[in-house]
């Protein structure tokens, strides 16, 4: 594979720039290509993330989602659509690659925690010189902004999306000695729901955007389901272990 | 607490010196007083991954684990020399902190994943200034030295340790889409037959030591149990969505 460019993803962090790692940062700088996904019509975490650092000499491959949380009329479906469209933009960073141009996936939090880069890697990674520089994750970030050590010595920690149902959620968390719940959003007065139903609330803490600019915490019970963003989280920490 | 110095806990990361973030580094460098955690007679990975950016300016603290995995003969016991050692060590941190002096603890990993630094933030962070920066943890390190997407889409990841009873390992491993198992070291071959006796033999990847200089993957198979160090895990990744 020696003339063809090297696929790399890299974990840029979880909002604040100043949390992508030195050898993200030195490998963003040294790529001639650099490649993020993003919704239509934003300009994308990740890049926001990295956008002081970039040059004029590097080539921006913006891939942008069709779609992203709206509902599909049938026959049209999201698994079908995301996986043509991650069939697409696997072809547009292939051809880069194989001009033998290296590519920057830049990758908001860590390239194999719940990112998109996983499947474009799982397009490429058999055929191409690939290297993925993992990054600061969310779960770990809310933690640290909340001051709320999150696992102790032999505890469990259970990572759920918010989207499981309500009862796969409740026997899930009922059965955590740690836990946190990502992609909030619409599903968050469900959350809710179950962790007061297992008597929980008081454990629980509530953030949104940890690290970014528009960060936010404040009490469960306070919070308009509303107004919950998809970057938000529960987390349930451990109990403190000689506390 | 206008006089008093800031207690500063910083992750650095899972053991490539390049795995620190900008900020971590930043803070590292401003601080007069670095301390870590290590064990007897060691060097500590934390110190080693930060060593090339420290001055000869820095007060360097030291706080030496008493015990580590030995055992004790009782009424001695883990539990209460480790309260009382974490009690000094904060003592120790603290004087540092009344003289007005910033104290930079420095964290393998992550502070708050299983970190020891928890302890002493338990017992000063109600006292003192505290600001805590998030590292790349274990976790996702290994994921990506193994190239192995570790969580897809709703799939839920369980954390566990490999000091957990055989039966409890198997509950809980049984359920999960995506796992990691820490703290391998003499509990290997245990959790060596949890994964066989459920069939996950095959999903199952093994690391040690993930982006240290002594990083070693092998086949799970094949891994010699009296090998093992601490510093070792096994992954599941979650099943692919759209392979």
């Amino acid at each position: 594979m020696a003339d063809r460019g090297r696929l790399l993803g890299l974990g840029v962090g979880p909002g604040d720039p100043e949390l992508i790692t030195l050898k993200a940062l030195r490998l963003l700088c040294a790529a001639p290509v650099v490649a993020y996904l993003v919704a239509k019509g934003k300009k994308g975490n990740a890049f926001g993330i990295v956008e002081e650092h970039l040059r004029d000499d590097q080539v921006l491959l913006p891939l942008v989602f069709p779609v992203t949380t709206e509902l599909l009329t049938p026959p049209r479906s999201y698994e079908q659509e995301i996986a043509g469209f991650y069939d697409e933009a696997a072809k547009e960073v292939a051809a880069h690659l194989d001009a033998g141009r290296d590519v920057a996936v830049i990758c908001e939090g860590d390239p194999f925690f719940y990112g998109s880069f996983m499947y474009l890697h799982d397009r490429l990674a058999a055929r191409y010189d690939t290297e993925v520089v993992p990054g600061v994750c969310s779960i770990v970030a809310c933690a640290s902004v909340l001051g709320a050590p999150l696992v102790y010595r032999n505890q469990s920690l259970i990572v759920l999306s918010g989207v499981l149902p309500e009862a796969e959620l409740e026997a899930r968390l009922s059965q955590a000695e740690a836990a946190a719940v990502m992609k909030l959003g619409t599903n968050f007065e469900k959350v809710r729901r179950v962790v007061a139903k297992l008597g929980l609330t008081e454990r629980a803490l509530y953030i949104e955007r940890a690290t970014m600019a528009s960060e936010r915490t404040l009490p469960l019970a306070e919070v308009d389901p509303v107004s919950v963003p998809y970057f938000a989280m529960i987390l349930l920490p451990g109990k403190k272990w000689q506390g």
